[in-house]
């Protein structure tokens, strides 16, 4: 399709659009290189909760499964989450991570799960502490001018499944700031950190049980891929032209990415509600806010090269790849933000963001 | 230095700041990977020239010393440039262009040398059209506000030679988008091309002296590289792992620009004024705007490569590096932009970007 026959769609939702104070890094007639797409949430959502349910083991125990059954029946019961998925993988402590997001699309459902006293006192419950594994509660409730997705598809994923429809094609993707001037807030805010990340330690859980008193904006990205409608020749070229240098970029910030902002990094592999793997898998981290995420994205070597070898793969296969890929953004307030982590060893999370 | 301990000067002089409608892309907080400078003009310069005289051939002719002499003779006369400097390449059409480049940094001081009379009758002479080889004049007189220098050391190259002084460490470089940021006009203005080139042919040439109606705000970059400094070491390193990567992003613009908004790619070698090739390349492209520039720098698989190659380059010498690097940037209104090509093939300059 000619670029000039092609209609776009502004990435910012009409209800959140406002008079700006701040521009957007391209132009009316910037034309994006390929089709990309935003999920399109109901106006009346005006916040959500995204929450990273984490089980953390080197040895498998019965409480895991215990563990995931008390998650699982919990979501099934009243006011549980609108989807959820689940993940798991090995961290740099050689830890087996499973990771469970939970994403809800009306915060005062999620707060009523949350308080329910029968998950309530699960949490609470000093046994957590004696399990022999750990547990860990990342939750996020951006308001909807927080975030951002893009897709390069129209299959829903992680939290646009709770979106009313697709975008048709945006303008706003395909050069660096972009995820930026896709956040609404960007019209009118620089989206910058404010103060440090602190540990809190129960003083009741001899040092095992830790909260953290976040900052203002962080800022968190899951990004994922899904290579479940490739052919083998192309799942081949994935695996061999993107998936290693992916690999090594995940490992970069997990291992090295404090020095540059990133507090955390988790590269893992999607399963099903069995913990079998599918063909999906998505990073989610932690930066201290979006512009130390804009920095390495654009300027590190590391990110540089997935981001090259996805453009040559793009531009081989044109149309016909299966390969599909989507992130969601969002900058946190600092009231928005809830970081709890119970027996779990100190890089899990915001753990190694703290001194 | 620990980033804490550097200070740092903003790249815009301060005369030149007011303000602002629009945002530079990053926070005051933000500190450079490395350090980086900007030329430091007198305030009573309010816009200079930039003027790029070219001879054109296949094979060699006496008319090719008569030029070069009588452009010497003529810098060497009254209202002569400020600094001067030549270079030569091989173009696309396998013919040899040596390229003069000479700055004023007083208009009225150029505009007097080309209207003195023994200039324009030279210029204008019907002979040019008959001597068998090929010449152009591409002349910038972009203003104060409209252009950006950053070196990597602080020796002067290029317009900067009529600097009063280098700056110290600037803040707004090493991200993309900080040459726009280093452009004085870009604090009020979107430096967004309007219209578009044509071309007008002189119908006393028998199609053969050809100008060019500019339209607003073409971008200008001149990108240099300078090796006399290196050890052996570093000179092997450098023409082994970035040199190759750099000619082929040079040679990609030349052949392949035109798609992507870059009208015009010279890939030169300096030479003493003999003609003497000096241990000095720099890269002069013609864009449609800056944000075509922008968008090839921080995208494309051929500048990525570069970039990377060169951070790499860096990040292994460090402060012991030899080379040094650097450019200049003005994106210039149409009435301060002058093209004229006489006996020159069609791909040559701005002939390449009309119909």
């Amino acid at each position: 399709v000619p670029s000039s026959d092609r209609r776009f769609e502004t990435a910012i939702p009409v209800h959140l659009q406002t008079a700006r104070s701040r521009h957007k890094r391209v132009s009316e007639s910037y034309r994006p290189p390929h089709p990309s797409f935003s999920a399109r949430f109901d106006p009346k959502i005006l916040q959500v909760a995204m929450a990273y349910f984490g089980i953390q083991y080197k040895e498998w125990t019965s409480a895991v499964d215990t563990a995931l059954a008390h998650l699982s029946a919990s979501f099934d019961g009243p006011d549980g989450p609108g989807h959820w998925d689940r993940a798991s993988y090995v961290d740099e402590m050689e830890f087996v991570n499973i990771v469970v997001v939970a994403y809800w699309d009306v915060p005062e459902q999620f707060e009523r799960w949350l308080n329910a006293t029968e998950n309530r006192r699960w949490w609470e419950d000093e046994a957590r502490l004696s399990d022999g594994i750990g547990y860990f509660r990342e939750i996020y409730l951006p308001r909807s001018e927080d975030s951002e997705t893009i897709f390069s598809h129209t299959d829903k994923e992680g939290l646009s499944v709770l979106a009313r429809a697709m975008s048709g094609e945006v303008q706003e993707h395909g050069y660096w700031g972009s995820a930026r001037d896709r956040i609404p807030l960007s019209q009118v805010d620089a989206l910058e950190a404010r103060g440090s990340a602190e540990v809190i330690v129960d003083t009741n859980s001899s040092g095992r049980r830790i909260r953290i008193r976040p900052h203002q904006n962080l800022c968190i990205i899951r990004s994922g891929q899904d290579w479940g409608e490739t052919d083998e020749a192309e799942r081949r070229m994935y695996f061999e032209d993107v998936e290693p240098l992916l690999t090594a970029g995940m490992r970069f910030l997990r291992d090295e990415g404090r020095a540059i902002g990133c507090y955390s990094n988790r590269f893992v592999r999607m399963t099903d509600r069995t913990g079998q793997p599918i063909a999906k898998t998505y990073s989610v981290s932690l930066w201290r806010d979006l512009s130390d995420l804009e920095r390495w994205a654009e300027s590190h070597p590391t990110h540089l090269a997935i981001f090259v070898a996805a453009v040559r793969y793009f531009s081989e296969l044109g149309l016909t790849a299966g390969l599909r890929l989507y992130h969601e953004v969002s900058v946190v307030r600092a009231e928005d933000q809830s970081f709890e982590y119970v027996n779990c060893h100190e890089s899990t999370g915001m753990l190694a963001a703290v001194p």
